[in-house]
């Protein structure tokens, strides 16, 4: 499925989206708490995930609440995107994953728990598509 | 839970957020085409359900695939996302809701599906927080 016309070159590298997708979701527990205060470390991180799944970022946006407080924040990709929340104070991050087209969100999971190194992960996974598309 | 110091108003209004959320998948079928193109139309309409869910905008970014093709947007929020990725040649919507606090992502999915009409739905409810939380 097209989306043509294609308005530049990021669209052009991701042309084909079927309408189905695999969006996950993992809560990682027990991350040092410094790993989850700065928007700037999570901003590059979430953006290196897309490209390890090889998905295009359109977008990108984080925000802090404040000196060693949380962080939530996404990026937007021309195959969904991939957003992360975090509670330093619990060393807890909620990230999302989701992902159409031929880009691998298994890979972007590898790459953000490679860096948050969690203690735990609880990863749903639900496959997102219309009725009659496999 | 805390997540002081307050930068601003809109954080005062949500200071409160414990690490627990409430992630709802909502694919939405049998959608009219032409209300799946529209940037502007569509991130007027994930503000207003993140308003009606008592959240607070933090930041917004839509991007349409060209001349009637699909969208790509996000709502950040105080309370975490909305989100939706829609491909109008098969009248199919992806939103994602995701809230902790006290927002009410439900009411968010009433005004979504109020204003698309879908002719079907389907909605995963995954419950979020880290090990020993409520």
């Amino acid at each position: 499925m097209k989306r043509e016309p294609l308005p530049d070159p990021v669209m052009a590298a991701s042309a084909v989206h079927r309408p189905t997708g695999i969006h996950v979701l993992a809560d990682l527990n027990g991350i040092d708490a410094e790993k989850l205060c700065s928007c700037e470390a999570l901003e590059q991180l979430l953006r290196a995930a897309a490209e390890a799944a090889h998905a295009h970022v359109l977008h990108s946006h984080f925000h802090g609440f404040g000196e060693g407080q949380g962080v939530t924040g996404v990026v937007l990709l021309a195959e969904s995107h991939i957003s992360i929340h975090t509670w330093p104070e619990c060393g807890f991050a909620a990230a999302d994953i989701f992902m159409c087209g031929s880009a691998q969100p298994e890979l972007a999971l590898t790459i953000i728990e490679k860096a948050l190194t969690p203690a735990s992960s609880q990863i749903n996974t639900v496959r997102r598509a219309p009725p009659g598309f496999d």
